[in-house]
This record gives structure tokens, C-alpha cells and sequence, in this order.
């Protein structure tokens, strides 16, 4: 235990690693791309750099510029649930993240998925909580249209509301177990749930009793108006992108003020905007690292993510001119925030659209930091104490190697300055994170004992 | 190798045992239920014992009363494909089983998973197809009736369908990987698949690359006549439940028959009748043991569940009197066979309520077999010999004691007689069972070799 508030930091695994590029770098393990070696060794790489959880990121469809998606660019990605969940019986402390997104989905399988991964791994589930906006992913699951981004948002809320009612089903003391009376489980503390709403009707309860954690940790990604709202009212983890210390500041001040609404305390959400970290030994060598990576990118590649980051196909325009004029934020049904990022960034710094596309193809939006591990370190503890950030998502430009540098130079920096954990002190994420464990909404403020026939 | 046919074996795996009191008998870990460490402890035993695969059943609600379901029966089950990816970390050869239903779920999420977990477990995964029943289960994913039975199984035909389509959407030889040159897959062998059915419209491609297996294998539970014939037309392993050889016959013969209308040979299809095995070092210790785990049943809980299997409410009648009189089959919108069997030894034996419930709470319609490990092995030896079976699939009474007394006596008796492996000579599940590799549908029988840009 220490007086000094520390950092919470995520793991954001993207394999072969977050640039585009990536893949491409020598270093790079291309053939297991799809295998468990890599991923455990990622794991356990991370747990033994104390982090407080894992993230996978997910999506349900190839980019839609088929061709050029599988051509140059890593087009598999396996189900993130079924990583984690063979990730739990290889790791002891590390909080394990899966983003799932409510727009294809059923609330009551994604509840006991959930609700069986935290069992498994003794209460270190999360899960992302996301929409889904892209056209290839609708046409994945009958659709010829993607749902309108209001919409999507409106039936994320019920979603995770009927997840948490699923998840409290089961009171705590539901369980009984005594062979020699028969006695199993306590119906009075196993509730139906009735849900009935707009989007979804589950009767309920689940058939996986209330998870380790009470509810594993919810995390959510979106920035939006929408998003935001949903965040303030459900998430406990938010990872976010911003560029500049002041935006990221104002958004974690209009965060935790939203939290009052909703009668949540300011340490009851942590805010994690995502670092792209660029490791060197030298300033000198990370600048070159990054030009490296910058460098690998295929014109087409490039162009591509960039289009469908700001859902604008840009494979009219020369790639050595500007962007084309952009439609209002308002006209966009798709990732809003992270269009207005890219294009406050295009503007503010008078990029090409080759430059842009190797500022964000990296990063993808998220803060590219490099350095030294000291700089490094510099410039998160500035964001950490400065009212942007309670931790950070740690995106490592490629892997294993990305991961390594920041777990063998950057924490025992961060370590020293005294601003993270030197050992982990809890077993369940929601103690690595300091988050309350919420109590069943069915548990009766006082229970009557009686017995059970 | 060996030219003497050998039998195939699955671990069936319900905790703490398939037996409805199992969890009040003594040596079951009834703490451990949705804790890794019991699983992990299954699954390498039935590795030990050279099993072809473990094999989870699923369910997506308690049973309808629940009352009694709480309260005094196991009224949890962790999601299966959670429990398999872990399971995979922690094992080499076996495969890996889940059931997975086609009622309530999307064929690109099911496809994906499977494919996830055949690439991480390298090659060993199987996808059981069911097609979900029950009313309480309908009310979970906002339905008030549940599918009717001809349109369930249509609909599981179609997802089986769709979920080939996107396994094999990638060739085999699509990836490339090729850092030099930027190429990572060949885009003509990486196909949308563009399904557009009665129950599914799905664009594909799957964002996983073709399956270690090809497909994973297809395994399916159905008797009824619309299980058939989805059976015959997909499957690769039927599990079944037989209560005598001639049974088990005519129904072996059956699909094996069938198979030829869908260009099949009869070694593409193994049938795998469930039993349900009670060891004892003599035949009298395993009468003792089996009435003994009888005598655990709460009256309630046996007439709930026989009440369940037959979808008839017995709780009005004497447990000392016989059944009522039952509906016809063909009026029953259920799982047909299973209430064919029952009701068909029910009056072959003229059981009571009270006995029928005792016969069948245990192995719930499957074949009990008791004895000694030679008497076991005998009664196996039988149905494999005389055109009934290929396999069996396992179902202990309880565990983890059931698991290892069929591994460490009936085993090495069935290796003796030379009926089953010494070792593993393959490294897949379709190996263990000797199953071909199903070559994409995708692939055009002399591909024309041509430079990707």
C-alpha cells in the first residue's frame, strides 16, 4: 500500500503491433500470428512488467478495400474472447480485457462468457464495451445497412443493463452447497430478471453464478456525445486518443464531472488514453525507429486506414496534396470523435494526406510518444499529474520487442519516480484498478435468513 | 499404426458428474465448479488416457422450475467455449469439444471462434451442433415461444452451411507473409462468400484464415428424423443415446445409409453412443456404487428432470404409480427421440415414476454400464464388434473419481484387447479420428499461379 496515487496502465496487444507496418519489421513473429505461443509470451511478458490488465480489440469483418486489406496489410485476427480465456490458464495476476461489441450480439451469452471468464481466472475479466459501425461488419450479420450511431448507442445502454442485471442474478451467498441437506443453491437469492425494453427481452437468471469481481470491470472506448454518456453512466475504464495535453484535459474534466449526474464519484471511472511508445536508447534512435516504421508503409496501405478512419475514400486525391474538404462531424455515421481528431490534426499542422497517413497509421490516432524510457516516462507522469489521465493504454509500435523495451526500461523509470506499483498487492483486477465491487441490485439491504426447504 | 479398427473415445465432462446427484456424493469437488483448476484436472486425466477429444454440452437457461433446479441440483455451467480455449493452454493432443447452438446464435461469430480455437489449440477443435429447445431458453433471447422443430433444424442446416463457407473463404495458401516484398496474403484466394439464405445473409470473408483442420470437425447430437438426415449431410461424429444393441443397430445402420445420398462414405461418420460407465474392483462394488448414487436423488428433482426430458409436467402424479398416459411423437415439439426412448422403456419394464427417475437421472437416456473394467470393457467391446458404435462417448457419474477409474482400469483393458491407441499418432482431432482434411470450396481444382501486387 502507498499514499502516492500510481498509474493504471493496459497492455493493448495488436499483434504483430500497433503500426501498420508492423508486420513488416524484421523483428516481427508473422507465422504465429494465429498461435498461442505468441500471444502467452506476450501475456506473461506483461504481467511480469506489473501491468494491470491485458486489452484485445476486436472487429467483425476485413477492412471493406478488400484486396488491399488482405494484400499488404494483417487481415486475421483471432476471437479475443477465445485468446483471453486461454491466456487466464497461462497467467496468475494480470487483468484480462476483451473488447465485444452490443450491436451483433446477445446480451445473455456475452453476460456468462463474461461471467465464466472471470470465474476462470479468479476475477480479472473486463470487457470493452463497443458499437459497431462499420458497413462490411453489418453485411456480416444480415444487414444491408449499419445501425444509425444514435441507435447503436441506445441499445448499448439496455445491453450492458441487462448484462449487470444477468450478472446480479445470483446474489452472492446464492450458493450453498451442502451435499449431506441437498441443499445447492438458495432460490430465494437466484432471480428471474424480466427484462423488457426497447432492444431486448431476457427473462433470466443466468446459469453462471455472480462473477469473482460482482460485476467484471466494464471498459468503454467511445468519445462521442453518445459516448460519453454511456461511459459516465456504465464504464469504469475509459481508454480514449487524444493528441495534446489539453484536449486530453478537457475531456477527463468533462468526464468526471458527468459522473456526479449519475451519483459515481470521480475515482470510480479511470481515464486511459492510449500511448503509442517509440523506445530508444537514444533520442536519436527513436526518432530513427519511428521513420523506420513510417517508412514500411505501403502507399495503398496508408490511404486505405485512412479512408476508413474518417469513412471518406481518399483514393481519388494525391497523396502529396491536402485532404479533400470534409462533410461537418454532425453528417458522420461512424467513429465521431476520431474523425474530428484527424481532422483538427490534418488542419492544425497543414499535413498531406501521405504525411497525415504516416502521423496516424502508427498511432491511429493515439499519442505517439518517443524517446528515451526516461522521456518517455517524462511525458506520461505530465499527463498523469496534470488532470489528463489516470493511467494509460500501452500500445507497442510492434511485438514482442515494443512490449519488452517498455517493460525492461520504462516501468522501472516510472517504478522509480514512485508513480507505479512495485508488486501487485490484489488478485482481481478491480483491486489492481481500485475499483468498488459493486453490490447484486437484488440483494435486500438486510437479508432475512430463513431456511431453505 | 495398426490395421485392427480401434475405437474412438470422448470425455464427456458435466461437473461434478452426469449423474443429477452427483454433486452429493463425497469425493465430488463441488466448490471447484467454475474454477479452472477441476477442468484442468479433467482434461489432462482423459489426456493420460489417450481420449480422442473432451466434449462439453451447453444449455443457454436453468431448467423451467426453478426452484428446484436452485435448489437442489448444479444449476451452473460455464460457457464451454471459454473452459476449451483455456483448456487448450493447458493440453497437447486431445481434442476439444463445445456445443454450441444454432437457435440463438450468428454463423460469423460461431465460425470465428471455432477457428480461433483450432488455430490456438493447433488443429484439435470440434463444434457439437445443437438447435436450442427449451421455452426458457427462447425467453432469454427475447423470444415468447420457442422455433418450432422442422424450422429449428432448417435453420441449423443453413449456419452449418454459412459456417463452412467462412472457414473456407481463406485458402489454404492465402497467407503469404512475405515482409520483402509487402505481400501478406494473395486477395484471390481470400473470398467473400456472399450467402444469401432463407435464415442468413452474410458477406464474409471470415477474418480468420482457414482453420488448422480445414473445418473444424462437425459433430451432432439429433435422432429425430430431421437430426438424420442434418447428420448424414454434415456431420463427422454423432453422439447418441441407445439403451440396447439392437437399437443402437438399426440406428448405425440408418445413417450410415444415408450418408451415400450426400456422396459420403461410411468412414466419414462416427457414431459415438453415450455410456455411462459405474467401475467397481467387482461387479457387486458397482451395483453398491450405482444404487448408492440413486439414493442421493431428491424426489423432486427426479420428477423435475424426467418431467424435462419428456416435456410432460409429472409433479401431479404418484412418483409409486406409472406414467400417464403420453402424447404421440409426432405432437411432441421437443427432442423427439429422447422422449421415444424413454417412453418406449417405461413400458418395456413397466417402471414406476420413482424407478423410471432412477434409471434415467443418471445417465438421462444414455446406456448404463456396470461392472468391473473387464465387464466395461466387454459391454463396449460388444457394440463395437456388432455394427452399434465406432466409439463411445464417456459420461462418468461423477468426477474426477469416474474419469480416472474408467482411465486407469477400463483403458489398459481395451488397449489389451488391442481395441484402442497406445499412443497418440497424430497431432489433430480429425487425425485422432481419422477423419480427411475437407479441402476449401473455395479452391479451384489447378490454381493458376500469378504475381499479387
Amino acid at each position: 500500500m502507498t499514499n502516492q496515487r500510481e498509474m493504471k496502465l493496459g497492455a493493448f496487444f495488436m499483434v504483430p503491433g500497433h503500426h501498420v507496418a508492423a508486420w513488416r519489421h524484421p523483428n516481427s513473429e508473422i507465422n504465429s500470428l494465429q498461435q498461442l505461443s505468441l500471444y502467452k509470451k506476450l501475456a506473461t511478458t506483461a504481467e511480469r512488467g506489473l501491468f494491470d490488465m491485458i486489452f484485445f480489440a476486436d472487429g467483425y469483418a476485413l477492412n471493406e478495400q478488400l484486396d488491399t486489406a488482405v494484400s499488404q496489410s494483417v487481415a486475421v485476427r483471432p476471437d479475443p474472447l477465445v485468446l483471453l480465456s486461454a491466456l487466464a490458464a497461462v497467467t496468475e495476476k494480470i487483468g484480462l480485457t476483451a473488447t465485444v461489441s452490443t450491436t451483433f450480439n446477445e446480451p445473455f451469452h456475452v453476460a456468462r462468457k463474461f461471467a465464466s471468464l472471470d470465474h476462470i481466472s479468479g476475477g480479472r475479466a473486463a470487457w470493452n464495451v463497443v458499437t459497431s459501425s462499420r458497413l462490411a461488419e453489418a453485411r456480416n450479420f444480415n444487414q444491408e445497412e449499419h445501425l444509425q450511431h444514435t441507435l447503436r448507442y441506445e441499445r448499448a445502454e439496455e445491453f450492458v443493463e441487462v448484462a449487470k442485471k444477468l450478472w446480479d442474478s445470483w446474489e452472492d451467498d446464492a450458493l450453498i452447497l451442502n451435499k449431506e441437506r441437498a441443499e445447492f443453491a438458495a432460490p430465494s437469492k437466484v432471480h428471474a430478471i424480466y427484462h423488457k425494453g426497447t432492444h431486448f427481452s431476457v427473462q433470466g437468471p443466468l446459469n453462471v453464478s455472480r462473477p469473482v469481481q460482482g460485476h467484471p470491470v466494464v471498459v468503454q472506448a467511445g468519445s462521442s456525445e453518445s459516448g460519453k454518456e454511456l461511459a459516465a453512466k456504465t464504464a469504469e475504464v475509459i481508454f480514449t486518443a487524444w493528441q495534446t495535453l489539453e484536449e486530453a484535459q478537457s475531456f477527463y474534466r468533462d468526464i468526471k464531472q458527468r459522473l456526479t449526474k449519475y451519483g459515481r464519484s470521480a475515482n470510480q471511472l479511470k481515464i486511459m488514453p492510449g500511448v503509442f511508445p517509440i523506445i530508444g536508447k537514444t533520442e536519436k534512435e527513436a526518432r530513427e525507429k519511428q521513420q523506420y516504421l513510417r517508412e514500411l508503409i505501403p502507399e495503398k496501405v496508408g490511404v486505405g486506414l485512412l479512408s476508413a478512419l474518417i469513412n471518406v475514400d481518399l483514393s481519388p486525391y494525391s497523396v502529396d496534396g491536402p485532404l479533400p474538404s470534409l462533410p461537418e462531424v454532425t453528417e458522420i455515421n461512424g467513429a465521431k470523435s476520431r474523425f474530428q481528431l484527424i481532422k483538427d490534426l490534418a488542419e492544425r499542422e497543414h499535413l498531406t494526406i501521405k504525411q497525415l497517413y504516416g502521423r496516424i497509421a502508427g498511432a491511429r490516432g493515439h499519442r505517439e510518444i518517443f524517446g528515451t524510457a526516461s522521456q518517455i516516462a517524462d511525458q506520461m507522469q505530465e499527463w498523469f499529474e496534470n488532470g489528463a489521465a489516470d493511467g494509460f493504454n500501452v500500445m507497442p509500435p510492434f511485438l514482442p520487442d515494443g512490449l519488452e523495451d517498455f517493460v525492461d526500461q520504462v516501468i522501472p523509470e516510472l517504478q522509480e519516480r514512485g508513480l507505479f506499483r512495485t508488486e501487485y498487492t490484489g488478485s482481481t483486477l478491480r483491486e489492481h484498478l481500485e475499483l468498488e465491487r459493486p453490490i447484486s441490485q437484488y440483494a435486500k439491504p438486510k437479508v432475512q435468513k430463513k431456511n431453505v426447504q
